[in-house]
Order: structure tokens, then C-alpha cells, then sequence
């Protein structure tokens, strides 16, 4: 029953998760870039609202070409990074084993399907909370559920394969719910996603700044509004309380710099086609307009850029 | 037949039109503020496309209470400064001339009329580039046509009055043009105003990277074709080439940073309410939401407040 872990993508998300895998003895296999040197001579720290952990040694790799064949590989990389899939995902995936893509935004199944095949591929949204604060060094700060399910749903009901993989995530710790529903989590993050990625961006603002100001808290609320209403015309009826909620749980949250943020904030690549160009396409196609989501789309791709091209 | 002029704010504008009025001969008197030592000693320079000129000897006031009666007071303030207007216009208006309002945004002329009375109300639109580049010292760039008309149109056709003050303004070499539809001209400007003034503002960017980059472009399109929108939801029919025309008229114009980014960035206060807050309720009252300029009025308001605190 036991399953063997790849973890692509050794950063916030794939060091908490595979960390905690590993830590209740899960074989896990750790594909690592600039910190694997790091990493291979000195393990992984966690810290957690979960408990505080070290693991001084982990299946380290350099290449994806060392991993071996896994009953799961989990996908942790920041989908602008997905170009390097059709490399990394045939190794540990050529023993006929699921892909489980928890990348942020829509659509984001798609490039792991081209390569192993939708039937093999789940997908999830993390709510988290965590950055990694220096090699092989992750500091999880609040949340950390993942919501996770088929990417090809047939029929209702959680799949077999879903129940195993959440029994042991469950197992290892960690705050898992299995789905038959994945477009409806996918819908439901990105109404966090869009809106306080976004405007943590345009407005240059932590999550706190953003609920603690009037008129971004009405800007929030609008943008939160606009994503439920586009899910609703895609056919992804989510409570409406989830509005409410939304805004709600990043009151509560710690002050937190959203990924996009620090992404651009550290002049990388931002997530954009993921989080806001997909769902603008995915809602167009269902005859919805989101123009509020579509402001604060156009102007990261020119931020993006001048950000990228060191203006 | 000639008439005597109070320029009220001594700016980019107001230093342009009463200069030029001046040096045609027209006696006129300028409310100076910061600038009032410098242009009494040493007089107003202007550089112009239309010619450059230098007053040696202005009639150069340090408060209101000296103004002499005027035929035509010209409000060239910034509307965040419209607080000032119970204690500004009294004195120059007060042998039953009236006041030309040429600032920029919708509903600009209301506190002017609460203090002279509508009937002496006149307001304009002025599409101009131009700086003030030290005190005294004027930089015209670009344009600087004046369409102005009466702030309460009664029955179709020019007033005879904005005829007169029109032939006076163009005598002087202004590019100024008499209108009975005030709105027309008001929504008209602000179909440049909404779009370039809180774009720059947002985007950090002048009127050239805005028309450059195709996101930005596709952004400027949209929020113009929005307030066209909003405008014909209020009975005011701009021809839709207008549309286009505001971005060719963009593309055309010199690299300009909006009186908006200039504001910004100096840490002064945005003209927020005249330009974003007035159109919008305006467009509400007529059952008209414009999702996009919203997103361009609330992140402002956001910014301007940490931009004034200090944040």
C-alpha cells in the first residue's frame, strides 16, 4: 500500500509536502535545482504551525533522469517553469504512475496530460500559507489543505486512487480532502487567486493592506464577485457564502506577501496565464466577461515585462 | 469691447492662456501662490510651439483680496483645491462678472456656481500638454485647444457672451472654440482623462509606453470604449471614431507624463473625485456601471492615500 513519491519542485509547497511525506516514512524523491548541494549534504528544515521538523537526510536528486519510476509525482513547479515537463515527468512517471499537479490556477493539468495522458493525471489547489525562506529552509505559516481530485472525472464519487493517495496524505499529516468535483476547487481558489494575487501586485500591497483599506477591501470584494459570477456561467455553481468567506479567511490570515508578489518583487516571471489569462479564456468560452479581472491581467503582462526586461 | 481677465492658478494652464492674453494686450491679472515673488520681480516665460514669449511685467497678485472686478475669471486651480474657491472668487467676481471653469473632469463647475450663482458659470475643456518647469516658467508642448461653453445651456445655439470672451481668446492666438454642449466636450475630455491620467498612474508609465505595448494598448482601448459607453448612457452621443481618434491623437502627441502621473509622483494629491468620482456616480445615476474605471479609481484612491502619508 506504501507509495513511492517524486517531488518535483523542492520550494514552499514541495518541501512542505514531500518534507512531511518523508518525515512518516514515505520513500520520496526530491528533484532539486540551486539547492541540491545544499539539500543533499544537509537535509531539509520545516517550520510549521503543524510542528517544527529537520530531515538531516533526503532522497536529494539533481537530474530527473535519477529518479526512479513512483507511484505519484507531484508537481510543485511554478507552471512558467512547465516548458521543462516534457524532461522531468517521463522518468519518474515510466513505472505507470499518476502525475499529481498542484500548480496554481486553471487549465494547469493540461501540459502534465500531454505527456503522460489525462487518464493519469490529478490535480489539486493548496490553500497555503508558506514561502521558502532560504535553501532547503521552508517556513509554513497558515493554512495548508489540499483540495485535490481526477483531472478527467468520469462519473461522481472520489476515485479509488484518489482515497489512497489522500489516506496517506491524511496519514503523513497533512490537511488533504480527496474530490470529484476539481473544477469547482479550481474555481474556488482562483477567487482567492485572481484577486489578491492581483491586486497585492497592482496596488503593491501585502493580503493585510489590502482587507485593512476601504477602498481595496471594495476593489477585493468586486474582483471576488467577478470570479464567482464567471464560475457560475462556466457551470460551477460555488456557494454563494464563499464570497463572504473568501474575503473572510485573509482577514484572518497572517500578513502575507502573496507568491505573485514576491515573484514580482524578485523581478521572476509572474503566473499569469495560469491564474488569469486561463480563466479570462475559460469564461469567454462560457460567453462570460470578467473586465475587472481583465484590468488586472493586461496590466501585469506590461508590469511583467518591464519587470522582466529590468526597466 | 475688451474685457479684463483673473487667472486664478498660475500653473501649466492658467500661465499659458493669461500669458497669452496679456501679451496681447488684454489686461489681466494673475493670483499667485508659491511662484508670487519670482513672476512679480522677473514676469511669466513661456516656451510654445505657437511662439515663445517672455512678460517682463506682469500684474502679479499675492492674494485675492487685491484682484480688481474682472469680465472673466479663469478657474485654473486643481480641483483639489477647490476649497479655497469661498475665498478666491468673491473678489475678482464681484462687479457681476463671470467664471470660466477650465479644470478638468465632470461636475468641475458646481463650486464655482455655489458661489457665483450658475447663470455666471461657464466651463471648458482644454486639451492640452503642457509643464510647469520652474516658477514663472512655462512649457507648452503640445495642443491646447479650448472648447468651453455655459455651464447651464439654455435652448440650443453659443451664447452670446462665450462668442465674445471666444473671439477674444483667439485673438490672442489661442485655439479656442465655443460650444452649447458643454457635456459633449466634458465627456468627450474625459475619454482621454479617465483612460491616460489613471493608466499612467497605475502602470507607472508615460502616454508613449502606454500606446507602445500591446497589453497596455488593448487596456487604453477598452477603458476608452467604456466611458463612450457610459457617455451615451447619459445622453451625450460622441461620435464612436471618437474612440479611436483618442488613441491616434495619443500616438501622435509627444511623450507626456498626465498631470495625474506629475501629481503623483510630486506626492501631491490626485484629482481623483473630478475625474474618476464625479463620472462614475454620474454614470450610476444613469444606470450605467463602468466596471473598468473602477478599477482604475479605487487602486488610485488607494494609492494616493499611502502616497500621502508617506507609506
Amino acid at each position: 500500500m506504501d507509495k513511492r513519491y517524486a517531488i518535483l519542485g523542492c520550494g514552499a509547497l514541495g518541501g512542505l509536502y514531500g518534507g512531511m511525506l518523508a518525515r512518516a516514512g514515505r520513500e520520496v524523491h526530491f528533484l532539486l535545482h540551486s539547492d541540491y548541494q545544499h539539500v543533499a549534504d544537509r537535509g531539509l528544515q520545516i517550520e510549521s504551525p503543524w510542528g517544527d521538523f529537520t530531515l538531516a537526510k533526503v532522497n536529494a536528486h539533481q537530474s530527473a533522469a535519477t529518479l526512479p519510476p513512483c507511484d505519484v509525482t507531484i508537481v510543485g513547479l511554478k507552471t512558467t517553469n512547465n516548458h521543462l515537463l516534457p524532461k522531468l515527468l517521463p522518468p519518474p512517471t515510466r513505472g505507470g504512475g499518476v502525475v499529481l499537479v498542484l500548480q496554481n490556477g486553471l487549465g494547469v493539468e493540461a501540459d502534465s496530460a500531454a505527456i503522460v495522458g489525462a487518464d493519469r493525471v490529478l490535480g489539486g489547489c493548496c490553500f497555503l500559507c508558506s514561502n521558502k525562506i532560504g535553501p532547503g529552509h521552508v517556513r509554513h505559516l497558515d493554512f495548508g489543505r489540499i483540495v485535490f481530485g481526477e483531472f478527467e472525472q468520469t462519473g461522481s464519487g472520489v476515485s479509488q486512487r484518489a482515497r489512497d493517495i489522500c489516506a496517506e496524505l491524511v496519514a503523513a499529516g497533512i490537511d488533504a480532502e480527496a474530490t470529484d468535483d476539481l473544477r469547482m476547487a479550481r474555481w474556488r481558489k482562483l477567487m482567492w487567486n485572481i484577486t489578491f494575487n492581483g491586486l497585492s501586485v497592482v496596488l503593491d500591497a501585502s493580503t493585510k493592506e489590502l482587507v485593512d483599506d476601504p477602498n481595496a477591501l471594495a476593489l477585493c470584494e468586486s474582483v471576488v464577485r467577478e470570479v464567482h459570477g464567471a464560475a457560475a456561467a462556466c457551470g460551477v455553481q460555488i456557494p454563494p457564502q464563499m464570497i463572504d468567506k473568501t474575503i473572510e479567511n485573509t482577514r484572518q490570515m497572517v500578513p502575507y506577501d502573496s507568491s505573485m508578489r514576491l515573484d514580482y518583487s524578485h523581478r521572476r516571471p509572474m503566473e499569469l496565464e495560469s491564474i488569469f489569462g486561463n480563466p479570462l479564456r475559460a469564461a469567454a468560452d462560457c460567453g462570460a466577461s470578467m473586465p475587472r479581472v481583465e484590468m488586472l491581467y493586461r496590466p501585469q503582462r506590461f508590469k511583467d515585462a518591464s519587470n522582466l526586461s529590468g526597466r
